[in-house]
C-alpha cells in the first residue's frame, strides 16, 4: 500500500502557517504501522491541484487530501478531484441535511450548498465538528480521502473516516528508539557499524541539535535484542528519557537530591529547560542567573580575588559559582555554567565558544569543573552548554552508574 | 519563474519532526517578493528522490532542496541529482579543505569524504556553519540548489548562496514589516479595517505565537505612507525592533538603565529571550529563578506572610519578588513573573494560565502589579508570559512615550 498526502492552500506555500496536518496524520499513521511515501503541498489554483491529484493518483494506492472543502470560490479540492475522475456532480441531500441541521435557526448561506455536492460515484463523508463534509471517491487504483483543512476537523474526520477505512497493516512489527546524547550522528553511525544487530531490525537516525536519536524497527523480540546491544555500546551515551533535561531531573529525584544552576551565558536557559519538564518543582529550586559579575560576586560569593586573576570564565569562577549557587539556592547539587557564546567578546585564551562548567555537590564542598570548546554561532553554543551542563548533572548524580 | 522545493528525509514524513525549513525558506522568499508554488517532501530513498527531482526539475525554473547532504548512506540527494542530471562526480579539493579545516585537530571520519564530491557541471557552496557544502546544479532549465537539513546551515546556505542567486524579482516595489505585540490576528486586522491605506499597498498578515506580522508592500513612496499610518494606528502596540526582548533592551538602554528578572513559571526564559540578544550585558545583569518558594524566601526576601495569606501566585508575591530582585540582582528595574503553567497546579481561584507580574523601578520602591490569564497549553502559557512580561518592561520604561 503506498499513502501520500496534498496539502492545499495559499497560507501553507506563504510560510504564513506551518502545515501541521501532514504531521498529524503521519504520526497517526504510523502508530498504526502505515507510512507515508510523499507529501505535496500546493496552492489554491485549480490547474496545480488537478495536476498534483493526476500524478498521486497514478502511482498511490491511497491518497489524503486537507484543505480546500470551504464553501468559498478558493476551496477547489473537490472540483479538481472529480475533474481528473472525470465524473460530474451530484446534490447530495443527506449531506445537505446535515449542513441545515448545522445551522439551525441561522440561515444558511447559499454559498454552502456547494458543500454538498458529491462526485458522482464517491461518498460524502458526514461531519459532526463543521461544516465542511469530507469526500472519498476511488481514481483508478487509488482512494481518494479529502479532509478540511482546520486542525481540528482534519483529526476528526482521519479518525471517524479514513483510518477505519484502510484496515491492518503488517502486525508484529514495533519501533524502538534510543537517545543518544552529545554525540555526532557520524561517530555514532561508526560506533554502531562496530556490532553486528540482528539482520531483522532496520536502522534509522534522527540528528537532533545536541542528540541523535537511533530507532530501531522490526519484529519485537529481535528489536529487544539489538536494543539492549545498543545500550551497551553506547553507555551512559544512551539514555532512557525523552531528553536530556528529563534524564537529569530523573537522576537527581530516584538519587533524593535537589538542583540548582548559577547560569551565565546560558541566561537562564537551563533552568527553562529543566522547567519546561511539568511536575520539576520536585527537584529543581532554582537559578542564579549571573550576567553581570556584580552579580556573581554579590548574589553568589564570587571573591573578586578569582575573577580578577582568572577572569569570569575560568574554572575557579565556575567553581564558586556552583558552590555560591549550591549555598544560596539551598540545594544538595548545583551546577554553573559561564563562558563566551558570542558573537563578541572572545580573546586568544578564550575564543567564542569557550564554556566553564563547575558541578557542586552533593557532599559539602565538593566540586568539579571541566572547560568546553563548542563551535558554531552564539545559539548554538547556548545550547551546547544547556546539554552538556544537565548531561553532567545527570552523570555526576549517577556516580558509578552513569 | 516557478520556484518549487524538495525535503527529504524519513523524519519528516514519519511526523517526527514538523518541517520548519520549507516555511523559512517560504517566508525568505516571500520577502523578496517571489513566491513557492509547490513543496514536495520525500524520504530517504533513492528512487523516490530521483522520481520527485525529475519531476519538479521538468516542471520549474529553480528547485531548492534541504536534506540529505549528510555523510551517512541514507544521504541521498545528491547522488540522486547527479543521476537525474546524468552526471559523473568529481573529488573536488577546495571543499574537501573546507572540511578538514572545520575538523582542525580531530580526525576526520572517512565518510565525511563523501561531502566533498562534486556533481560535474556543478559547483560546491561552501558552509560556514557544518561539515555539508551545499550544492548547485542546473538541470535542464532548471537550477536547483540542494542545501542541509539542519536549520540553522539551511538559513545560512540559504541567505549566503541561494538568495544572491535568484536576483532582484520586481524592482521598485519594496516590503517592509510591522511588529505588533500581543494582538491577535482577527482584532489586529479589524482595527486595520478602521483605516485607509494607500491602494497600490499590498497588505500581508503573518500571526506568531505572541505577536502579529504585518507586511506591506507596493511602490516606497506608498509604502512609507502606509507604514506611518500602521504605527500611528497602532501606538505602543507596534514595535520597531525585530522582538520583543530586542525592544525591551533598546528601551532600558535609551534610558540608561540597568534590568533584572525574577523567574518562577518561566524558570529562565526571559533571561534567556534577553540574553539571546548578542550585547544584552550592557542592560541585563541577571535573574533569580525562584522556582521554590524557599528561594523566593531566601534569595528575594519575599515575606513568609506573603506566600501564607496569598500564595505565590499572587500579586503581592509579584511585587515583593520584583523588589526583591531589584535589591538582590543591584538593578535599575526588575520585573517578576509567578504563574500556574500547567498542566497540573491549578485551582478555582487560580486557574491553569493564570500569571502574576511585577514591575519594580526605577525609582526606589516603586512597583507596579498586574495579573493575566493566557489560554493554550503549558509551553504557550511560558511565551506569553514572556512576551508580556518584556513589553510590560518596555512600556513601563518608556513611561509616556509608550
Amino acid at each position: 500500500m503506498r499513502i501520500e498526502l496534498l496539502t492545499t492552500g495559499d497560507e501553507v506555500l506563504d510560510g504564513t502557517i506551518v502545515d501541521t496536518n501532514a504531521g498529524h496524520i503521519e504520526r497517526q499513521l504510523d502508530a498504526l504501522g502505515y507510512r507515508v511515501e510523499r507529501v505535496t503541498a500546493v496552492r489554491d489554483d485549480r490547474a496545480e491541484l488537478e495536476a498534483a491529484l493526476r500524478a498521486i493518483t497514478a502511482r498511490a494506492s491511497v491518497c489524503i487530501t486537507s484543505g480546500g472543502l470551504g464553501p468559498t470560490d478558493d476551496d477547489l479540492t473537490v472540483d479538481a478531484l472529480a475533474a481528473v475522475a472525470g465524473v460530474d456532480f451530484e446534490h447530495d441531500e443527506v449531506a445537505w441535511g446535515h449542513i441545515l441541521a448545522r445551522y439551525g435557526d441561522r440561515p444558511v448561506p447559499p454559498r454552502n450548498r456547494r458543500q454538498a455536492r458529491r462526485p458522482v460515484g464517491g461518498r460524502l463523508l458526514y461531519s459532526e465538528v463543521g461544516t465542511a463534509p469530507g469526500v472519498a471517491l476511488t481514481v483508478g487504483g487509488c482512494q481518494v480521502f479529502c479532509v478540511p483543512g482546520v486542525p481540528r476537523e482534519m483529526a476528526w474526520h482521519l479518525e471517524r473516516h479514513v483510518l477505519p477505512a484502510l484496515g491492518t497493516p503488517t502486525p508484529g512489527v514495533v519501533r524502538r528508539s534510543v537517545r543518544l546524547v552529545l554525540i555526532g550522528e557520524s561517530t555514532a553511525e561508526e560506533k554502531l557499524a562496530t556490532i553486528s544487530l540482528p539482520p531483522e531490525v532496520a536502522v534509522g537516525w534522527r540528528a537532533l541539535d545536541t542528540e541523535v536519536e537511533l530507532k530501531l524497527r522490526g519484529p519485537e523480540a529481535a528489536v529487544a535484542v539489538a536494543e539492549a546491544a545498543v545500550r551497551r555500546l553506547f553507555g551512559p551515551v544512551a539514555i532512557e528519557e525523552a531528553d536530556v533535561a528529563t534524564a537529569a531531573l530523573a537522576a537527581c529525584q530516584r538519587a533524593g537530591l535537589s538542583l540548582g544552576t548559577a547560569e551565565s551565558c546560558t541566561g537562564g536557559l537551563v533552568g527553562a529547560a529543566l522547567t519546561d519538564v511539568p511536575g520539576a518543582s520536585a527537584v529543581f529550586f532554582g537559578s542564579v542567573v549571573s550576567y553581570a559579575n556584580s552579580v556573581k560576586m554579590d548574589v553568589l560569593g564570587v571573591p573578586e580575588a578569582v575573577l580578577r586573576a582568572h577572569g569570569a570564565v575560568s574554572e575557579p569562577c565556575a567553581a564558586a559559582m556552583a558552590l555560591g549557587a549550591q549555598r544560596a539556592l539551598g540545594v544538595d547539587v548545583a551546577v554553573s555554567i559561564t563562558g563566551v557564546a558570542g558573537p563578541g567578546g572572545g580573546s586568544p585564551e578564550r575564543p567564542v565558544g569557550t564554556v566553564c562548567f563547575g558541578f557542586a555537590g552533593p557532599a559539602p564542598g565538593q566540586v568539579r569543573t571541566e572547560t568546553r570548546h563548542f563551535r558554531g554561532d552564539r545559539s548554538l553554543v547556548r545550547r551546547y552548554a544547556v546539554a552538556f551542563a544537565l548531561d553532567g548533572v545527570r552523570r555526576e548524580v549517577m556516580g558509578g552508574k552513569a
